[in-house]
């Protein structure tokens, strides 16, 4: 036994509500008072009660978690980890079938647009880090719109422009960029990669593009600081604490490090119910679950709700002043879903505004953000207000076509969050290089397509959005009994047998 | 033998239409002159002569059923159970598979909304009870209408207001009620549940929701009255019958019972046809009915047509001051269908009308409660009448965004019927209490998402209705031959061999 | 050997081309010099040479066509049937399947609908007979669009009137009638039952209502007029024929028999491609058109094309008057298409117009009746001329709720034909009974469930047709790789073993 | 061995990229220093690197490519290909398959439309050769969209027209036609039938169709022009060459031979990104390309880029004169895709255009030619600019319905390009000869049915296209939940076993 050092037997006999130790990566955590204050709920935590966490609590805990939230004298020191009984894997088929897919993984050449990336991630993935990546609000309907709605606008290309040279470089918020994408905030990219951030922030630096840090990343904020070369751009995601202090602190520290813009989130009073996330959580923990009786509500809701406790509620636009205040950076109110908002972001002397629904994963059959800006640009022309403030939207961009109607309408760029977890999360580092190429790749031959040569040659009469302004159309219910008595018409039959 | 008890075979002689007698709760009953009155037919209770009927006769008939509908004369007394012979029950496979299915169930934590009690019960129900319960009218277009009708309506999500504390709690024809939907009248509740609707009066109470009273409910009026704890609140809804005194008996009864609101349901002159309905009684009795020959037209229509032939069809406009002259409780009219009537509705003085197409098991491609909602609204404010009338609406309301929807366009409240039907079908009173918890989640969530922290706050600007109110669309018929040429993209292959 | 009778053998010897004779009904005829005139091409003769032809020649020929149509001397006289070689039936695995369905057909009972017919008929007809009826032009289109319109309109059902007392009677071109529909005019009875339109007759007889009588019938014009009882209607549905004589004879018949209307064929100046009825041609006589090399192109196109080679394709405004010159019938225009023809058609004096497509079976992507009449009752109303001629329609009416509509926006009747043959072929006269009975019963339903105790109680106010009128969707194509790489969300699951 | 030829031995040394010799037609070339200017790229060579590269070299190259491109001093002459190590094929279970279909074929009488040959074609083609044919840009939505857009349109046929004689022919840019469509160019025939392009010519020779010889074919262009006969018409398509003085050279060539138009392609400054392409590509060389590695960005891509590389991006409406002074032959701007486009065509004296998007293979959310089409005549018919330039479409027709929808529109003629493709592929000459006679018999029935009996009858009026001109609906995504919650009405069922 080494010296000092705890042994597993040890800290297993603190396997309970009274007394709950649990190792982290090597040391040991007396959690017995923090139980009732875990965002995430005492249940998973107990789950590790006396044993070693770390496989669980990496993915969703930044690596200073432990440092900043838990008073050091309940840190109990390190632990030998040779005496640290192993615990027996279950035998689980669905996760034998994982392995087994990944040994048989498409190579990366085989991705050959974004949503190829998403398909071999669900198959790959741990299921509970897929459901928390995938999942939307509801009945996922905005999560779909979101791409869907990009096939309502269709292009207007004009022919004999001279397209020899094509350059797709833009600025946004005063920073140059190569293309007129950057990589959304997204939280806990240790699920879907055991480095988590900063591979996207190599891969963003590669292809000069700009990298919006998340608040509930799986890295700390310098990691992915620290990660950044040269002169390369990062902005800040923000959840608004509770504690004006913490948030004051964040800020300043951001701005400080380099950070080039202030995205405060402003959809998200509550993160959103996410049932799949939930139903995958469910069969996690399920024996527990169900021994608890049928009678009583769970309400375990899965990852969203684990990290989300500390945002404020309250926020307002009594708030915005404040932020002006305490910041240099530029500011934008990410998940601005309506005309009015956006005028009032504009009188109040905001940068700019992200037109989004925050990924489908809030409020069910919130409009997409390409729907907005078709409503908000007219308006904002109008009044000679287009220059006064930036527009983004994000949600449901795959393709390049879909960044061009974007750009066509009026914003000035968009984010794309989901696509590079999922390249990320197949491929490492070199899915993400492969995901943004194909984005180039794709921008440049349709620019020449639509005859533009660079961003702004790009304008609303090279598209049509007839089909955006009309309204959401649900068809009505079809008959079943008629559309079963029908009998289909039949293509020409190859025999049963060769021919002599 | 028991004194004074009748024995199985002296009841078992009873078993044609010449003398007919059948047993029900232990008691022996002649209903031989009783036949050609059954509004269910003589078949059904023929297939019974001279045997055990409970099990048939308990979700169809209140208990009190016999007392009043069967002359004293024609109750013949207790019979000795012991001496009755079992029907030895026929080897039936998929009543097999059903019982191996509820063994199989998922725990009630697994549902998450309102469709997996659907779901679940749909395979676990007895299959009449489900045909009855699920059924509608012809095609069953306006039955899946009723929730379409809700995604043609996008939220316009407003940012940056304080929703820390959000209070869904409102007040309905003078009641207050902790959330604005309340659960609507649906019959034969001991199809699903052997203790039959008095579960739905319990799991309302503990969520302080307002119970409406189903005419042709399992239990009897009382007992559902008499399962009301504290000052919970009750509705009675009515089938008017054609005998008037008993209508006023009805109505006066439930108002010194305390009920406070009568739905008068007009929208049923007629029970509708509702095929599955048929169907599933027709394999039930199915031999007897293949016996009775091709030729002639088989009229047995179903659980709904046998228990609904008193309704009055000759109910019109002129019958509303007598209703108006024998109760003081509010008057609403349940079942209207267009702008036209709720303005008579409100020139009459009605208190209230629920918007209703019948949960679509009445007219099929009758339009949605939702829709007529989006058209009457602006009618009646145009007039300033939209304080003279509290709207309703019931039919399709699935999430607590369908409520939203429906708040926002100008109702007060909407009922829910099928899915408590389903959750209690499915998981009893826990089963109704968390689907009901699980509305009130997702209500207090969305409440915050649109920005409004109480019902007040909702209104037509955070509601875009335009995919609503243009009519119903049926897309051209596609081309089987041209779709099934297309040789669909593919996403990248897994190999079959795992990589060495 | 019977004395001057044919003996099988003899007739056998004409075979071929050369010498081509063919027994039918136990007769001999030599039909070598017709071979070329046969309108349905000679290799379906020849396939018959020296062989007994009955099966095959019935269904498509009235009982009077050879006398009609090969001269007395071509009549060779009885053979001995007894002679005659049996062909032995090759062995015919989808047949075989067919026998077995036939055994285990639905009782009648257990059909509640239109659409059960057809979905039984398709299941037990002959496939050549299943694809004669079914087949529409090209695509389709219009064949589905047809029912699929109904659904593009909406009830505005009215609530609180009188609808004790319904009554559907109606009257039609001056005759009354139980019920708005017709039996309209459909070819070639025999293909579904042995006896043919015959079995219309006599149900339309049991339910009062009117039977056109069509030109292509497998009965001759007489036997079905024989099989009208009492004051039963008929009218009579032509197709003019080049030789206005043979028509002028045909006409002044059906007078003459008692027919109260003549509807006049005027959309199939040439008989449509069905592509169903011609693959399912081809690959009945397969075997020797794969003989005759893929070079040539093979003109057999199916059942529709080898009966309508007199239809004269010159027809046009300019013989109008010479109809209203030889009938005192009243006369209808059938298959008319657009407003300008029916405004027309009522300057020209004309009765009556069918507002149809040929059930789908002529021209693709013609609209359906139903549009047409939505667009045709408003122009009439303008002029004053809605009551100067009787508007019909036919095409995909299925359900009573598809009559009401049609007489809501003002339609005299509409004709039904395919059902009634699929009623027919699968389960005789009781079939067609249980049919009409049906779409009584909903008739009766449904007027009372829109409020509506009579047919002149129907108006436009009582529908909403904004779904109709505002053109043909066919919605974007979907992206196929995005909505495979969706993962829908899942309903709860049932565990794999039952819990203990 | 042969005196004077190469042994396969000698050949099969320079086997790498530093000595690299192949075999075409038993002649070796040396391509050392041709490898880094292949358009296709160096892989694709080296794989036959020493070896006969015949099969694959044949249908993307002119058989006078080497000739052209390779210096005289590489052509090593004759190989003794008796010493030529045959290439042991490599066991390809889906080779097999597809050889084994091949022997199962429908008979050619079996096709009785286009999509007919495009389903036979899919399943008896070499993969790669149907992927380059079927492929489409991204999502190939545009793709479906083009044949989906007629649907939108739907006829308003005429009755009463006297229809005895029909004429289909007309006249496009001076030449007459037997009917208003042509054979558009498409690349590489020979991926389709060995002999490649002019088994097209002849075909349309023997039904007095035009061709269009397209720059990609895979005969030369002086091979198809032999293959012509009488005075067949022929136009030539043009991809402009970043040398001018080759451009000239082709174009007045081709003028000397005696085309009679010629269509300058504008849609395609880069030609697009087919998935589908680079899908089937990239496993057909797949070892070699996984084997490179993970990290690197793979820029095969498909046959299209292969063969494209010489196109110039900088052709603008600048160089138009300039082709005005090189020919007389009338001029045509293929792929025009905006109204604004169209006029300044027009004003710059140009005598066609063809509304087209390449097929769908360029930009995906292009418009339909058929939209455009719609939207640019009643511009100018507005301006009285309809006669000053003719316009044709193409894209999607498969049905003589489409054809009459853009003559009634104002089209010229259509060309219709992959149907030939698909019918040569499959069956050779006679499938292109039955595809158009089916065209032809189509189009005289259909003229016939909507009251035309020659083109210059098609006007607007005959068809209705505000199905067309309200833009492009996507519907709202389903609720997969609640669909899977319904359970669907049921037809009757037959019963399990034979009733006795």
């Amino acid at each position: 036994m080494s010296k000092g050092k705890l042994t597993g037997a040890a800290v297993a006999q603190h396997n309970s509500r009274d007394s709950c130790w649990v190792i982290v990566h090597g040391k040991a955590y007396d959690v017995t008072e923090f139980l009732p204050e875990h965002p995430g709920g005492q249940k998973i935590i107990l789950k590790y009660a006396g044993k070693d966490a770390t496989e669980e609590f990496d993915p969703i805990h930044p690596p200073d978690t432990l440092d900043k939230y838990l008073d050091s004298s309940k840190h109990l020191g390190e632990v030998d980890m040779s005496t640290v009984e192993q615990e027996e894997k279950v035998q689980d088929p669905e996760e034998d079938e994982r392995q087994e897919r990944i040994k048989r993984m498409p190579p990366l050449e085989a991705c050959y647009n974004l949503m190829d990336f998403e398909t071999v991630a669900r198959d790959i993935m741990k299921k509970t880090a897929w459901a928390y990546y995938s999942s939307g609000a509801d009945d996922e309907i905005t999560l779909r719109e979101n791409h869907s709605a990009f096939h309502k606008i269709w292009f207007r290309p004009q022919i004999l422009v001279d397209v020899e040279n094509v350059d797709s470089s833009t600025t946004m918020l005063g920073s140059k960029a190569s293309i007129p994408f950057y990589v959304t905030a997204t939280a806990l990219g240790k699920l879907g990669n055991p480095e988590g951030e900063v591979v996207l922030t190599r891969a963003a630096h590669d292809h000069n593009v700009v990298q919006m840090i998340p608040t509930l990343a799986s890295c700390s904020f310098d990691e992915i600081v620290d990660a950044k070369r040269g002169d390369q751009v990062q902005w800040l995601q923000l959840y608004v604490n509770k504690d004006r202090e913490i948030t004051k602190r964040i800020v300043q520290h951001a701005e400080a490090r380099g950070c080039k813009g202030l995205f405060i989130t402003v959809d998200a009073p509550q993160l959103g119910r996410r049932e799949k996330d939930m139903r995958s959580k469910f069969s996690d923990v399920g024996s527990s679950v169900q021994a608890s009786g049928g009678g009583s509500v769970d309400r375990s809701q899965g990852a969203a709700r684990a990290i989300s406790s500390f945002i404020d509620p309250s926020l307002s636009w009594k708030d915005i002043p404040w932020f002006q205040s305490i910041t240099k950076m530029p500011i934008v109110l990410k998940g601005v879903q309506r005309v009015e908002d956006v005028l009032r972001a504009v009188e109040m002397g905001i940068d700019g505004v992200v037109l989004s629904n925050h990924g489908g994963r809030q409020l069910d059959t919130a409009p997409s953000g390409i729907e907005v800006l078709a409503e908000v640009m007219p308006i904002l022309r109008q009044r000679g207000w287009e220059d006064k403030i930036e527009i983004f939207i994000d949600g449901g961009v795959r393709r390049s076509t879909d960044i061009l109607k974007a750009l066509c309408l009026g914003a000035r760029g968009v984010g794309i969050g989901r696509p590079f977890l999922y390249a990320m999360s197949a491929y490492g580092q070199a899915g993400v290089d492969r995901a943004m190429q194909l984005l180039k790749d794709e921008m440049e031959m349709n620019m020449r397509l639509i005859g533009a040569s660079k961003i702004e040659d790009l304008n609303p009469s090279l598209i049509d959005v007839r089909g955006l302004v009309g309204g959401h159309h649900a068809p009505v219910p079809s008959d079943t009994l008629n559309l079963r008595a029908y009998d289909p018409l039949q293509a020409p039959r190859f025999s049963e047998k060769a021919k002599l």
